[in-house]
This record gives C-alpha cells, structure tokens and sequence, in this order.
C-alpha cells in the first residue's frame, strides 16, 4: 500500500489547494459530524443545511431525502434546504449518478443496514455532551451464543467507579437500537455514555450497568436479512429495468415507497432472555432481582422491550418504548393476557411503562394508548413527546434522558 | 425519518429481486468485511479479487489502486484482477463518475483519512480469529487532556479475568496505529483483542493491558491535518482544472502521485508520555516500573513509538517498529545521542527494539538497519519480515503475534 502512503502524504501538500477554493454562506458552521477539518456540509442556527460536493464528471449529484443538487461552474455541487430541517440528527447519503453511499467528507455510521454519513442540527444543549464529570466506560464484550452458533458482541457502559466500588453491586438496563443499525447505534448516534454520566453526575440517575446488543439473531443456517440495495431501490422506484445501454440521468423525485407489511426476522428478543441476560449477570456486578432490571428500546428495539419484558415480568419490572412498542388502543383489553385491565397487577409488577415519540412523528397513536392505559388506573405509565423532533435519534437521546432518571429509584432507598 | 423506515422495510420486500440477479463465478467467496448478505465484492482461494456494482447511470466505474471496471449490459459493472492480489487486508474505495466513496456493500473502516472499505484475501490461520478461549475487554476509555485541550478517547484491552483478579497489577504495551487512521484502527483492522486473546490463551503472551490512542494531537488555536480530498485529488493528478462544463469521463489511469516531504503535525509523542501514561496508571491496575511497560507501533505509529521510547528510556525499556521507526544505517552512529555505539547501555537499558516489516513493501532497509545494529553488539534486536504481505494489516497483525510473545517475560518470572 505505499501508493495509500503516498497519497496521504499528498494529501497534507495540497491542503492549501482545498482550503483556497472554499467560501462560507454567512452565518454558517460545520456539520458536527464532519471528518477533523471538513468544511462541509454546513448549517446554520435556523437549521438549514448546506451542502457542497466536488463532482465534476457526474452527470447529476443529490442528497438523499433532499432535492437535487445545482451543478456549479466550479466541478462542485450544491445544495441548500429550501427551508429549515427538524432538529436533530439526519441520516443521508450522497447520491452520485443513481448510486447511493455515504459522503466521505463525514464520519460513518451504521443505519439504514449500512454505513451512512449523519447531519444534525445542533439543540445547542449539554445533556448530551462530553462534560467534566466522572466518566463510565463503554466496553466490548465477546461471548458465544448457543442458540446462533456465533459469536456475539455487547456494548457494556459500566458507570463511573466500578472498578473502584469492588463490592458494589449494580442494577442493569438494557437498551436496544432500531432496525438497520446494531450495537453500536446507542454509542454513537445516541451518544448514551455522555448522556449517563452526566445524569449520573447530577444525581438524577442512580449509576447502572447499561447493556447494547445488536438486535438482529438467526437460527443457524437461516438466511441474512435482505441487504438494503439502493441502487436497485432507485430503479425500482423509478419503475426502470435496468437499462442496455446508459440513458440519461433520472431527472424525477423518487416517488415516496409503498408501506410493506412490518416484519423482522430474528430471535433476539428470545436470546436476551436466554442467553445474553445470564451472561451478563456472570460477568458484571448485577443486580439480579426482578426490580433491577430495565429494558428500552426505539422503533424496533421498542418493539423488541415489549417482546422481552411482557412475558418475563419475573425478570424486569420497567421498559421502555421509544417511538416503537406501543399497541394501538383497540387492542388494549386482549394484549398480554389482558394486563392492562387489571391494574392491580400491572401496578404490583410494572415498575414503569414509559412511552415516547417525536411530535414530527405523527405521535397521536402513542399518546393515545398511553392515555388509554392511565384512564384504566394503570399508576406507571409514563407518556413523553419530544418537541419538533422526527424518528431520529434526537428523539431518542431525550428519551434516554427522561426514562432513566425514572430507573430503580426505590432500589436505593 | 418514517422514509428511512419505510425504505428499509421495503428493502426486506424486494429482497427476491436482489437475489435472482445474483450469479457467482466458480470457487469464489464474499470478501469476508461485507455486511451481512453482500454477495459482492468476492475473492477466491488463489487470491483474485471480483466486484460487481449495480450503476447503470454511471459513465465510469472505478476500484481505487486497480483498474477500471467493465460496464455489463444489465447496468453493473465488474472488474476481475487479472491476477492473484497480495494475501491481506486492502483498503479500497469505489471511484463513481470521479467522486470516490465507501463501498457501501461491506464495512467501513477509518483509515486513508476517511472512512473507506476493505477486502481481504485471507491467510486462513487462526491466531487473529475470534475462538473458544477466555476474552478480554476493550474498553473506550474518555480523558481531558490539558495540552490539547480536547476530551479524547483511548481504547484500552483489559485482559481475560482482569475485573476477578482485582489484587493483580499488569504490564501495559502502548500500541498505535498509522498515519490517516486513528485509536480504532487495531481493534477492527487489527484485531488486536483476538490475537492477544489466542497468545494468552496459549501461555504464549503473558496477560498485559494495551492502551490504543489516537496519533494525532494538536496544540490549541492550531491547524487541523488537511483533509483528504479524492475529488481535487483526481483533478490534480489528472493535471485538470475543473471543468466550466461536465466533459467526458477521465480514461488515463492516475499517474502515480509525485512523493512530498513527509510531515506529520503532531505533537502525540509529548502527550502520550505527559499526559496518557499517567491516566492509564491513574485508572487501570498497572505495572508503572520501565521493565513492565512497552511501546509499538505501525508507520508513522511506529516513528511515533522511537519517539517517545528512546528519549524516555526511565519510563519504557521494550519497543517495536512495525514498518515504520527504523533509521537509516549511514545514521546509526549519530541517532539517539549515540546509543547505539553504546552496547554496554544498550543492552542493560533496551530489552527489546523489534523491527518488522512485509516482504511486499521493500524490506531492504529495514533489515540492513537491524542487522547493522546486530552487528555492533546489541543483543535485543529482533527483526521480523511478514512473507508476502504490504504495507498494510496483515504485515502489523503478524508483527503483533511475533512482538507480544517477547514482551515482560522476565517480569513474570
């Protein structure tokens, strides 16, 4: 690889050749997502974006999810939001002649089953920033699963001190990402080890082990998930075959996709229960009992939270659905063994049921059903909406920072 | 965000219509860093490599480092190397239309200055895969540092059983990575946490803790590194000023980039022993005595790790070159105060300068400067070559399982 040795050194030498060329809308910052010393894309305090790509052989560039971008006399492309985005973290990738990948100018990220490039505009808050407090780490953690035949990995956050506290036992929350981003989503998109610490430095939250796992699992010898191809997605969705010979670039929006029916292949819910909350206990120092463990997820993970907990009350006695989970209110009376219509169970078992939503995300179903539950006396159910925010991880972050707080309160005293 | 959820949902429906376009050629195998599913990029048994990218839009294809692609008439593009590639780890990018990006078909990696793909020819031996036997942690480790100002993050591998052995204290190797890569690139590129896994298991390696940082550091108000930009890049090695219209792709090949001065604008040496040393004694249970601690490192890692050990040799007395830090033999009398003309301080003071380096990236130098030093009486000297490997991670993965295995013997005894 002395040609990537080379080319990096290169590199360094023309920096002047890219700094030259570069000129800022006023008012404008960085994406805080952008690779050290990247200048776009950019936004602004109003939240627009803005973005910019040298592409001068392609015949169109576009911003997924965005318009098309306006070819410059320069080689660059441009693109700028006709009106400010929802706040919050943005998946994207950059769409080069009907390909679609991540834009290197950015940090990658899995989501959407690959790794993308994020922008975000910037809530300007620092519940969610690194902060001079103590800080927990976040740990890799192997172990073999019998029920897959793999081996897997945790993302273990143990709070500030417990290397120190050796005889301090701690209680656990488990807490799932959403479909097509695995363990690694919370670390970085949800950024929960700064949101932890500084709930845990401020006496909100009491310190607990936090476990993420990925929450995709198949039997051996079952097929992977279906990989996420955008490319055949945009023919698709243009409704062209691909063409014999190169056509013209597609000059129509992508029509938005028809909603297939929700489903998702994977055992996970039933390898948390069996074999990744047993291997936790053996190698950290859990809390075991029943009012000690938490479980919470967004979107799919919420979804997985109630496939989890609802039949393992013996197990956990709080949960959390973030932007996923929830029933809709028709079905309330026969969900889960009808539970939620004798709410001197519910209230003896379930510790806290929080659900949240963004207000960008049509939050109405959610709300509903959480009312619906606090109408038949259900003590512990927790209803939050995220202001302005869509199904991203803004909406989640708020979530992890209201549901924790909420956490094995009593366990304490 | 309901798009980016309903796309990946619609991507499970038509998952059938990604299959059947699907054809293998015979004794071929996905690259073992695609994402789960990805049929594509492929390698086979004698080591060539196969892409396949669905881009029918596109009017020039490229794989970085390797020749342009052939554009089939169902709208994908292929490229077969035309013979067997180095076995290893390759980083590569996809050049669509000039833009060059991640494939999003497999992971992506930072390294290159960016975050980019990789395929792999395997070795096929175990010592760097994940088996049965006890594993150690790794640990995302946040710290302040005050000559940079900055919260960085350290990556630091606790060994098997290191949480139940809470009376043990253990020796710490400082491993770093190359120049475009950062703190990550030896726990995935690397794999650093299998290999030291297997040796330990084997009794080979004795149970040490290994802290992996970033090497770059910058003082306050400094520049950031300059980005690496592929798109200027091309137009600059194309020798083309870009274009006021879109002109036809670009056909030549790149012409190898001239090579100039090489300059890394780091002040990493000063802070790891200022400032990260002492954190690492602060937090994790370590041996502090200069016999029970050791440096290495990859490239500019290891031009880093002379650096820092040579000029503190009250603080490390084992350090390693892997690719990188070996001088020049005409220098040898001169470099470092001379020690070298010193074998009485040598050896009492050195026990261990490894040096390494793969067969594929001119290992002349390198083994002359060894040998050189061999020759002047210095009994710690190890030099190691890496058959048939680059200048890249399967060179330094080898280096490591030679290297580790010769580290704190004494100390243990």
């Amino acid at each position: 690889m002395k040609k990537v040795t080379s080319i990096i050194l290169l590199a360094l030498m023309i920096f002047p050749l890219i700094t030259v060329a570069q000129s800022f809308p006023e008012g404008t910052f960085p994406n805080e997502h952008n690779l050290d010393g990247a200048q776009w894309p950019r936004v602004d305090a109003e939240g627009n974006t803005y973005f910019s790509v040298f592409a001068p052989y392609a015949k169109k560039v576009q911003i997924s999810f965005r318009g098309p971008m306006t070819r410059e006399a320069d080689g660059y492309w441009t693109y700028v939001s006709p009106e400010p985005e929802a706040v919050g973290f943005h998946y994207y990738q950059l769409i080069i002649d009907s390909v679609n990948v991540a834009d290197p100018a950015t940090k990658s990220y899995y989501g959407m089953s690959k790794w993308v490039s994020a922008i975000e505009i910037p809530e300007g808050l620092p519940y969610d920033k690194t902060q001079n407090v103590p800080h927990g780490e976040i740990r890799m953690k192997r172990y073999w699963s019998e029920m897959t035949q793999t081996w897997r990995m945790s993302y273990v956050y143990t709070p500030p001190q417990y290397d120190q506290n050796n005889d301090e036992r701690y209680p656990v929350l488990y807490l799932q990402h959403g479909g097509g981003e695995d363990e690694t989503g919370w670390v970085f998109q949800g950024r929960m080890g700064d949101i932890m610490d500084n709930l845990i430095a401020e006496g909100k939250a009491v310190p607990m082990i936090v476990v993420m796992d990925r929450g995709y699992a198949r039997l051996p010898g079952s097929e992977p998930m279906g990989r996420f191809d955008d490319q055949r997605m945009n023919a698709f969705l243009a409704g062209a075959t691909p063409p014999a010979a190169p056509p013209a670039a597609p000059t129509a929006q992508r029509p938005a996709p028809p909603a297939p029916p929700f489903r998702f292949l994977s055992i996970f819910p039933e390898l948390l229960v069996k074999e990744i909350v047993p291997m936790i206990d053996a190698a950290y120092r859990t809390k075991t009992d029943r009012e000690s463990r938490a479980m919470a997820g967004l979107s799919m993970g919420g979804m997985h939270t109630f496939q989890v907990v609802m039949p393992n009350l013996d197990k956990f006695a709080y949960l959390g659905g973030f932007s996923g989970g929830a029933g809709g209110v028709d079905q309330i009376d026969t969900m889960y063994n009808g539970i939620f219509n004798n709410p001197q169970q519910f209230n003896q078992q379930i510790k806290l049921m929080f659900l949240s939503i963004g207000s960008g995300e049509r939050p109405e179903r959610v709300k509903a059903f959480a009312e619906a539950l606090q109408a038949k006396g259900l003590k512990n159910v927790v209803y939050y909406e995220s202001e302005g925010s869509a199904h991203e991880w803004l909406t989640w972050r708020r979530s992890l920072r209201e549901f924790a707080p909420l956490l094995f309160q009593d366990v304490q005293k």
